[in-house]
């Protein structure tokens, strides 16, 4: 199981190189929510999403003559952008796999980090096995986006920085697809601060890590119709889920209404860009406000990585 | 003439009660342009814009028998949300003058700092007349937005903080529309780094402040057709521009495209929402690059209050 030694050590991996991101508090959303928010801007976060931080610490942990053979991940999203910036920064090669009707403007980003993008029919391919084939052509490492401990121990250095900088916690809110966010962050805490309790927060068509808690075991869903794009995995790791059936007192949702409100919140009054994943921990407490009232509670701000056509959309709709 | 002392006294004030705002880089941005850039995300100021210093400083210098009866301001802009603000915090009333067809968001948000807000209609009243006619009724003082000593100590609490934060700067560009930004930026900065070069930024269709330092005097213009509603000014201020001609070594201006492709940069690299006159500073840097090369340059984000129609509007254009 993932250990907060792991994240100690990713934390100094990334020392200089990941953005150590502010926390940012509103005294208007303290009011509205009759708590105290400290919310992580991750979308601040290199490549714009907390993702850099897995992608990093899962190159850097190679030994460099396995490295220097490159590596290769599969996504259509920001795991994508956080390996391929990771090999650019380590010298390496990387090949991302992605479908081919992916948003021309990541399939870009992704290339402007150096990687070599190849791109498949996402309905008459398998990515996982393009993905294999290429690594072992190469001989290179596949970097997976959530079911590995060197993934995990990354996105837990986020959760590090939260316990750090803010004193006496009552909970923290993290955001969860595949759960390596939300199992990286809730070993940091509990570490640093035992008492906190650590929730998840999943688009509310999409909630099979909080079906997957109730049960005490990992459930499939299909793929769930949500604005949150960066959540719609449809089942947790098995690695992140130890740590989640272990440590994580709940699981909490938001509509695609409450993202919206929450992306709207953050463009008005904090004067920032957040994706829909990025809004949702953030949409969950608007949604569950009394259960935290008077509490001092940490969310996290996971991204920000949304072009302004979609932006528009969303929030005009 | 403004001095640095008023500057320092005007921090000890709002220590505590304005945000000290944070310094942003971007590694794109310095290879884009070829400099290193350091910008003051005054976005995040309380009420969204850098005026906030201002508006609070020239509440807090009034005598407590002088405050109590309350302020008075004319704006259609941030300088009403300030001074709406600051009096609020002081407990007194704040009446604001503004034109019956300023933005509803903007005169509800006036409201919502609590405000009583007296609107007329700017093609037939006089909105100096109302409010020197408020302030006489009421006995109680006008806040002007640039012209006034005050307001100029408190903006330049941004330049102090930029002047402490950043070592070893060539260039400071600030956003200039009545001049207060910039003359009390300019008078920090060469206190504590006197071989800075201070640039105001101006939109290109309202040049009167760089025109004006050309003639040495003020030079007066036709309310100037631009999208930077914030620095839509038809003259600089007679205080501020003795700061001006004595110390800045130049204005440099930007089309209102350039001001979109920064509004368009922050939205989509640095995950900001930023106003157009926000991004003006940024936006003359984009322009005027060579001129930077391989320097240290802070320009000012002055502000980021822009509703997301408009927003959507201007960067889909």
């Amino acid at each position: 199981m993932l250990e907060f030694a792991d994240i100690e050590t990713a934390a100094a991996r990334l020392k200089g190189v990941a953005h150590y991101t502010p926390i940012l508090t509103s005294t208007t959303l303290d009011k509205m929510l009759d708590c105290s928010v400290y919310m992580k801007a991750e979308n601040f976060q290199r490549m714009g999403a907390f993702k850099f931080r897995g992608g990093f610490n899962s190159v850097a942990v190679l030994a460099p003559e396995i490295r220097a053979k490159g590596v290769v991940a599969f996504s259509s999203g920001n795991h994508a952008q956080a390996v391929a910036l990771a090999a650019q920064l380590h010298g390496v090669s990387a090949t991302i796999v992605m479908p081919s009707d992916a948003p021309p403007t990541k399939i870009e980003a992704t290339r402007g980090y150096g990687a070599d993008v190849v791109l498949y029919d996402r309905y008459t391919e398998d990515r996982a096995a393009i993905s294999a084939r290429i690594a072992s052509e190469k001989g290179c490492v596949l970097i997976p986006p959530f079911d590995y401990l060197p993934v995990m121990a990354g996105q837990g250095t986020c959760g590090l920085e939260i316990a750090r900088d803010v004193a006496n916690l009552d909970a923290l809110i993290v955001c969860t697809g595949g759960g390596g966010f939300l199992s990286g962050c809730t070993i940091a805490m509990k570490a640093l601060q035992p008492r906190v309790k650590c929730f998840g927060a999943e688009p509310e068509a999409g909630n099979d890590v909080a079906q997957s808690l109730a049960r005490g075991e990992i459930v499939s869903i299909d793929v769930p119709k949500t604005i949150c794009d960066g959540q719609q995995t449809q089942a947790v790791g098995k690695l992140p889920f130890e740590v989640i059936r272990d440590h994580v007192s709940g699981v909490l949702t938001a509509d695609d209404d409450a993202v919206i409100a929450a992306m709207r919140f953050a463009f008005e009054r904090l004067k920032i860009v957040l994706e829909p994943s990025g809004a949702c921990a953030l949409a969950t407490l608007f949604e569950h406000r009394s259960q935290f009232k008077n509490q001092r509670v940490a969310v996290t701000l996971s991204g920000g990585n949304i072009d302004i056509v979609r932006f528009s959309a969303l929030l005009n709709r």
